[in-house]
């Protein structure tokens, strides 16, 4: 077990010494870490090696200048400069809220970015303002569109948190796929099947076998076949890919740039890097921010009292298992399995710092 | 067969003959006609007959005085005033994209509205302005969040339509649940059996039984079970009843008012009505609107060119089979199952007018 200050440490030592500065390595730690408390591991400790190798292979700025190349009173487009991910999204969200303060709701389209971590941590960056956050990202095509075969969008997450009052904030944050990518790597590490409705083979026939994206297979999206609305997840990966990469002139679909330095550079550019969207609304643009967050309260109450079906303890409101596994993590620890630990200290090394 | 043109001009009869203004009875048929075009019959004329009975209960407002009673230069709270809800519902769009002309983007949450037909029509409002559209509704509680047997939620829909250049927008419009709730009722008539992750009795049992949700059973989520992404399916419902009727001071969840005046009006009210949210982006708050449609346009034939499944012939884009039906529709008239047109002569006949 790891404690949070050692991994947040020793996790802004590696950005600065790639040549980061401190205030960036100190933004890159801190989403990494969040991942890790939120029990998003996956997008965690486990990625560093992905973000070094980017680095070493020259495919990442760790110089970036970040600029508004377009804007109304409500929105702005963000151009990345090729950082790594976190520095153009924290500063494009920052700009979102910006705006909504003047303009009630911001809105800011980001282009010629990586790989951000988990799209939570932005979307939450907005209930210390009273304000609703918004965070959606493209991501590396893996998956297919109902009734094809071809890998044409990314996993492309959406996160919405909206703040309460004497509740905790409701934080919603998922992948438009059933299932996570990180969960299908770890099932075929294991050599486990996976129920079927996650992937499909390279002909489209339904698959249980998590490693057929090695030959010619795909992710299904949320729904998994038509018949259970497949096509429902396929617009709302569609929605998130065109407001990230049409809106900004990032990448769309299959064009997105590889994340991991072991996938060659796309032939093919129809915009700059990856692109995300990002969103703030001023609660009290709406209506009083204490009203409202009282309001939350009661949905949150209403939702919490719901029945739960037999055999379920409870029924959860979206943010309920992050903010479980954050008490958890920051009391007891955050777990690293022996892969990444070796990694770590391989990276640590090379660098010329420690890892124990 | 009925043409077009005849079921429009019955319907704005109908409500003038209830009372309404021509103005709001243009508009009311103009939306129940739109979801006739596009095929979405479940929310066309079959529905005339539930309007009717709220008005004959003295549940609607036919007189409504629609107003803005919060707004900052993005955004605007709208009190629907009981109206019909497509009245309502257009005033509100129409704001949001006057306020879109200023800010670059307009939201506008509406509280005390009815159900207003088909969340896409409004969205698509946006598309001759060079906007994206966004529309949202909250409904009737019939759907159970992850884990529970509690109905919380209504289908709640989500609709986002983009202008593209040469090729047609993309229009997407969908439930967030696997199958739209007429379809279940359609089943049910039938006597026949629906696929399992659709609905569940009501201790939380899978069940293929359609009418099961007249004795406690509740509709599922889009991803129909946790394993296969329900907790994304609620996120989503929720997402939407937060932001149409949290935003707007309108009843949430479980306390939205039944659309049909068979069903008793709800002892506990949390709010005014049924909520709904709308957005209009302007697209040259982003981007040249020129550059945006050429790229959208590149991104629909991108798509359009992903190779279909084995026994698929083509890869649809959102709002494909809505103008495929429109087009027939226009050409070959509307049908009418029987039971509709009968309920149709019937009021006719007590309004005084013709239905033949």
């Amino acid at each position: 077990m790891y404690q949070y200050k050692y991994l947040l440490d020793f996790t802004k030592n590696v950005f600065m010494k790639m040549g980061c500065s401190e205030h960036d390595s100190v933004i890159i730690a801190d989403v990494f870490l969040a991942a890790e408390l939120r029990g998003h591991s996956s997008h965690g400790m486990l990625r560093i090696r992905d973000y070094y190798e980017l680095w070493r292979s020259g495919r990442i700025n760790i110089k970036p200048v970040i600029s508004i190349v377009h804007e109304s009173p409500s929105t702005a487009v963000v151009d990345g400069d090729n950082s790594v991910g976190m520095i153009a999204a924290r500063r494009s969200m920052e700009i979102a809220i910006e705006k909504a303060e003047k303009a009630g709701t911001g809105w800011v389209a980001t282009r010629n970015s990586n790989h951000f971590g988990i799209a939570g941590y932005y979307a939450m960056m907005a209930l210390e303002h009273d304000m609703i956050g918004i965070c959606l990202t493209n991501a590396n095509p893996l998956v297919a569109p109902t009734f094809s075969i071809s890998r044409m969008m990314g996993t492309n997450p959406i996160a919405v948190a909206v703040p309460a009052s004497k509740q905790p904030p409701f934080v919603a944050d998922f992948a438009t796929t059933p299932v996570a990518r990180g969960k299908l790597a770890v099932s075929e590490k294991k050599g486990e099947k996976v129920p079927f409705g996650f992937v499909q083979d390279k002909n489209g026939q339904p698959s249980d076998d998590p490693a057929i994206l090695k030959s010619g297979g795909s992710m299904l999206t949320l729904g998994g076949d038509r018949v259970h609305g497949s096509h429902k997840g396929y617009c709302l990966s569609a929605i998130v890919d065109i407001f990230s990469a049409v809106f900004s002139g990032a990448n769309f679909g299959p064009f997105v740039p590889p994340s991991v330095a072991y996938l060659p550079v796309l032939d093919k550019k129809v915009g700059e890097g990856t692109g995300h969207f990002f969103g703030a609304m001023r609660i009290d643009a709406f209506q009083s921010a204490g009203d409202f967050k009282s309001k939350m309260d009661e949905w949150i109450e209403t939702f919490r009292s719901a029945k739960p079906a037999d055999g379920q303890e409870k029924v959860l409101i979206p943010g309920d298992p992050e903010r479980e596994a954050e008490i958890i993590n920051r009391r007891d620890g955050i777990p690293l399995v022996p892969a990444v630990r070796e990694d770590l200290v391989s990276i640590a090394a090379k660098l010329g710092i420690n890892f124990y």
